[in-house]
């Protein structure tokens, strides 16, 4: 029989599943719908719940065997309870998950959805030849991992590595962490729209008001770097701007981790190489310290839409290791 | 024969060595002047070889064997090579220190004297009861050192935690870096004289221009926060902006690493419970993420100037165990 691990990704809206085999493959896939928000945290545990079921259930047919079950949750939780201790788009606090899925008998662990989604990419995606990476997830937040020695680094009961609320602008803008200037208010999707709009309303001719039908409703994450393409120096303004904040915050993590890679996911890393290459043009000029300091390489991450299963799976069978 | 190991701290006017034995204690410690910057490494070698055979000596006479040789380094280190990168304060670059010292034939290795220094709080210092721990070193500049599972955290080569030199305020004050805002320029004692000074000049009446003998160039460290206990309300919008900025640096570090502990140590630190007090009233207003999230402690540092001897000689503890 072949050892099989469940990644698990859950979202407020979905629930995606995956049978990931040891080397990294993701045999069976499964999503869920839910609806965390509105259901209450029974009906997501319930949905949960079902889908694990349904995985465990096609591993027994096909041969295999869930070996152990993890979760990568878009909030704050306590591995060494089990617990999801608060995750706003879930709708959720101090749930415990672990406890829950006790009657399936297999281990669960859970870790933040940044967290595995950097442990996949360092063991199956972008990074898999490097063994200490930080890995930025750049969406409506920014969201933050750590791998270190090949070992996901979490900080006291999983609770560090909130890369994005690290403050780059004391006294900036607003966070809702309570805080001002985080990282977050400037590098993610969210801040991104907030320049492009500012830039609109500065230059009426700009191309940007083009690109979105001369709405600022319909400015999405695409809009700067579709106009900036095509040359508009206000687009383009705005892209410098994303892009020096973006860079100051990862300059700050390569002087903090020394790291082998920064790897960027989230929406903004479609942008690929354009937005890689602004980046190691900032940093590079920027780089700490004496010529010797190794420079640190900045990719996209790869596994895309899979790395957080992969990543959560991945979590599941380091944990399932520590316990043999 | 008791195992003892040397714990080196070397400066740009001094070179202090320590025999410590297993449990921290330094049972015999000397110190030799050194001219670094003027005498040259070729010096500086010379007489960091001849203060090691002292202390060789002096453990053969005690009945005692040194089994490794520890060293704290003002710069960039390369423990896998055994070298000294860049130390400006010792005029020193790509200096190999291991192979130079090899004839001792006791094992060498070396780290920044920042990280070393927390490793050395960090076992038998103000945080020994901890695993996880964050040091931050308040001089002339902003030293730091990370400790994570009971083991130093270097990053790739030795090269990383310059928490000193994560941006603030990008666009901030210039750091002898390159980049701008960085920590160290608004959290280092040079930083904390900037700001006394620039509020001196804007009120003429300030008791701090009695306590310096009416002359810019009088300003010291203690300048601000003498005055601010008398009362002084100049003196005290310069200890809260300097604590301001000195805690969102900490907020940081408490979200990217959450340890246990964050120890502060140098010359600022010497402001004892006064500068805790207000340090920690800032960051609890300021904690990141739900209640649930484990509070970060603050403490100043205990070992003092014998951090770096008993840090180096940690290290060199460490070092030996893993080879055996």
């Amino acid at each position: 029989m072949e050892s099989l691990f469940i990644g698990v990704d859950v979202g407020g809206m979905s629930i995606k599943a995956g049978l990931v085999d040891s080397e990294g493959n993701i045999v069976y896939k499964s999503t869920r719908k839910t609806n965390a928000i509105d259901g209450g945290p029974g009906v997501l545990l319930q949905d949960i719940k079902e889908l694990l079921k349904e995985q465990i259930k096609y591993a027994k047919t096909h041969d295999g065997e869930v070996k152990g079950i993890g979760f990568g949750i878009p909030g704050v939780v306590n591995n060494d309870l089990g617990t999801i201790d608060y995750a706003c788009n879930l709708g959720v606090e101090n749930l415990n998950l672990r406890s829950y899925l006790s009657d399936l008998k297999i281990p669960v662990c859970l870790s933040n959805d940044a967290s595995v989604a950097c442990l996949g990419e360092e063991r199956f995606g972008a990074a898999k030849e490097y063994d200490n990476v930080v890995m930025l997830t750049l969406g409506t937040g920014v969201g933050g991992g750590v791998v270190i020695d090949d070992k996901l680094f979490e900080g006291v009961e999983g609770k560090g590595t909130e890369l994005g609320h690290m403050t780059i602008v004391v006294d900036g803008e607003q966070c809702s962490c309570g805080r001002k200037g985080c990282f977050e208010t400037y590098a993610s999707a969210s801040a991104l729209l907030r320049m492009t709009k500012s830039e609109m309303i500065k230059n009426r001719h700009s191309l940007m008001w083009e690109y979105c039908n001369r709405s600022l409703e319909d400015v999405d994450g695409l809009t700067s770097f579709e106009c900036a393409k095509k040359g508009d120096v206000s687009a383009q303004i705005v892209i410098d701007t994303y892009v020096k904040y973006l860079s100051e915050g990862i300059l700050n993590l390569c002087n903090i981790f020394r790291p082998q890679v920064i790897l960027l996911g989230g929406g903004i890393s479609n942008q690929g190489d354009y937005l890689v290459d602004k980046v190691v043009k900032y940093c590079e000029e920027r780089n700490y310290g004496y010529k010797n300091t190794p420079k640190v390489e900045i990719r996209i991450a790869t596994l895309k839409n899979d790395a957080g299963i992969v990543g959560a799976a991945c979590l599941a069978m380091d944990n399932v290791k520590e316990k043999n």
